[in-house]
């Protein structure tokens, strides 16, 4: 069998598992998502063995070893999977949720209910717990998932994935085994293949690194939800209390900069950047942040014992993910939304200000998922905006934006009630 | 300059226009919208002239008549064009509605509002009133337009997206002249180019026949919201009330068979097959419609002089768009959902029975944008479903799926309010 015969009929039987996962109750699919962690643990030994065997090949091959961590599934990654599994259970169904309801001056009654999306492809980099996360996901919201894990992750990931289809088949006898399905090969080619197959795969999410992003995007013939990276902002207005923007700053920046939500840069309105400046760039400087600022920031900066880096043009485009912060200084909020929608990535941007009408302008013209008001950009999580787990962040604007938890997996259906109307 | 340097240039001007959109109020969208209007019609004689150009064209390079016609634009389509403008300008703005609101435990106050996409390309064939309506939806939701009509019209494109942004110029300062843009060269290489530009083009709307969407799909890097076809299906349950589902099974094929929403195919429950199928066909038939049937349909309608072709493996997946209906024998609610989620192209679909359990199942099994208990399929309409306008119908699961008005034209932004909040 070719790879291109192989990846239609893996692609085939997603589509006919999909339709059977349409009608199950929410009631079954919280049954099998307890069998399969209850499996997840059961079978820790056999995930453990799997796992030796992905991690002695990585070693074999060179592996560096931040990888070989992100690889590993000790005990507690793996009880880390069954509560995830748990805790989407005990999330609620996404499916059948209405939207909106109207009723037509004739007499039809139209509502529009969340459905699922129906096959959606998952490919991501190494760390094999992935797999449990993303399937469960998925299926909770009705859809069947093909992994697609990193090479070096492939016993692992097919070991989850079989412990859980099995758990599941088992507690429930309408579970489709393809449901969740790995693809079999390492094979790089199998990428494009499968998202050529715009009858049978309905959605592609990437979730790692900007290239392994842009890759997939580029091949794609489906739609690709990607999130490809957070140059996100903090602008500190002219009506900030200084305090507060002191605190918002350093929390975006400093909380955990290796993250997405993280700050990359900080722009400060150019009517208090004589007193704000020194105030915001003490305390980031305090804890270690190296600063790169544009010629003003760095003037005023002068002789405060603080080192600045000159800015580069790239800098403004740059996501650190560490300790590293641009500095700007702006003129106003019209400055601050030119520049966020010039350099920024769409992600996530905040603005300290005391003047509501500047932070509505702000939350209005800038075009970025996610748009705070007095509170740090580290807030764009799934858990924070109490979706309860999160798949990814979407810096797209077609289907999901933002945070994608389970109501992120949905489309919809428009369904129509009469008694036997019909057109005039 | 290049075809690509001039595509990009083009598009880049698309995107400055879609900031300035996004900060417009409703007044101003409207206010804009009624003196296009005005403009349209005093420049009636205007539009003809540049008509004509087109039309003379057509002539000589050999145009069919029913494509001649379509590109005409007479007294009564440029007024047609005023009135869709004002309609526009009617309807509610779809930017800035509240999508749902939370206050997390901490005190972030989130909000979900409708935002623009950005910029959208409209690729279509024909008919430059498309032009007007096209560019009257977006600009209303905030997006600019960049537009690309088929090579003969476009003349007549130019002369009406040039009157509708010089007019609008005029009754607003703040107009930005790019909201509204007409591919100013008819080389093919265009589209490919255009919408290769992932950074300034969020979404494309092809409208048209199913190779041109084809096309376009196939070469976009950018997302494409597509209605490939509506094979539409009417299926008569055994539960149905006969009077009932003839005038749902007649009117779903007769009342306007050339558009998409008509039906194509009919489904009857074996059950009730022997009594329902001649009564159906006779009033089917007794209105000239071709019946094109499987062997069970046949046999049972043997004798009754109605003529009935034998249905090919083809007839199941084809879109007439003619008085024709292919007809078939199923075994009861699965058996009809088992074939249109097989054969159909997920657009609309009716179940005519008196079994609300039948009903429910087949709402949620099958798998298309717009499913009608007991009504015609003609009602998947943005003027039936109340959305006052339509752009198209999506038969797509990301972005907007079934008809699209203008709130199908928005995405969302996240919008968090707080004090200060800082992430712990």
């Amino acid at each position: 069998m070719s790879l291109t015969e192989e990846m239609t009929a893996l692609a085939k039987r997603a589509r006919l598992a999909s339709r059977r996962l349409a009608s199950l109750s929410t009631a079954d699919k919280n049954d099998s998502l307890m069998a399969m962690a209850e499996a997840i643990e059961a079978n820790t030994q056999r995930i453990r063995e799997e796992n030796a065997k992905d991690m002695a090949a990585g070693a074999e091959s060179g592996l560096a070893k931040p990888m070989l961590d992100r690889l590993l599934l000790d005990g507690p990654r793996i009880e880390g999977m069954a509560t995830g599994l748990r805790e989407v259970a005990a999330l609620a169904d996404p499916v059948g949720r209405v939207i909106e309801e109207r009723t037509r001056p004739n007499g039809l009654k139209l509502s529009k209910v969340a459905a699922p999306i129906g096959v959606i492809v998952i490919i991501y980099e190494s760390r094999p717990n992935v797999t449990a996360d993303a399937a469960s996901l998925c299926f909770k919201s009705g859809n069947a998932t093909i992994l697609r894990g990193g090479k070096e992750a492939l016993h692992s990931n097919q070991a989850i994935a079989k412990i859980m289809v099995e758990s599941a088949a088992k507690a429930l006898p309408a579970f489709p085994a393809d449901a969740i399905q790995v693809v079999p090969t390492t094979d790089r080619a199998a990428i494009p293949e499968l998202l050529s197959l715009t009858n049978e795969v309905d959605l592609c999410i990437p979730r790692g690194g900007e290239s392994l992003i842009r890759a997939v995007a580029e091949c794609s013939r489906v739609p690709v939800i990607k999130h490809y990276k957070g140059v996100c902002h903090v602008y500190v207005d002219s009506a900030a209390e200084l305090a507060m923007a002191e605190e918002v700053a350093f929390n975006s920046k400093v909380h955990r900069p290796g993250v997405c939500n993280a700050a990359e840069t900080l722009l400060v309105d150019r009517a208090i950047a004589a007193e704000a400046m020194p105030r915001l760039a003490k305390r980031l400087a305090g804890a270690g942040v190296a600063l790169r600022g544009d010629e003003p920031t760095r003037s005023l900066l002068n002789g405060s014992g603080i080192d600045v880096t000159p800015a580069t043009e790239t800098d403004w485009d740059e996501e650190y993910l560490d300790l590293v912060l641009s500095v700007k200084v702006v003129d106003g909020v019209g400055g601050a939304i030119e520049h966020i929608n010039t350099h920024g990535s769409g992600h996530t941007e905040a603005i300290v200000t005391g003047d509501a009408a500047a932070a509505k302008r702000f939350q209005v013209e800038v075009d970025s998922s996610t748009i705070f008001w007095n509170a740090s950009t580290r807030f764009t999580d799934g858990g924070q905006f109490g979706m309860g787990a999160e798949i990814g962040i979407s810096t797209d604007k077609i289907g999901a934006r933002g945070p994608m938890g389970l109501e992120e997996l949905t489309s919809y259906k428009w369904l129509g009630v009469a008694d036997g109307l019909v057109r005039q």
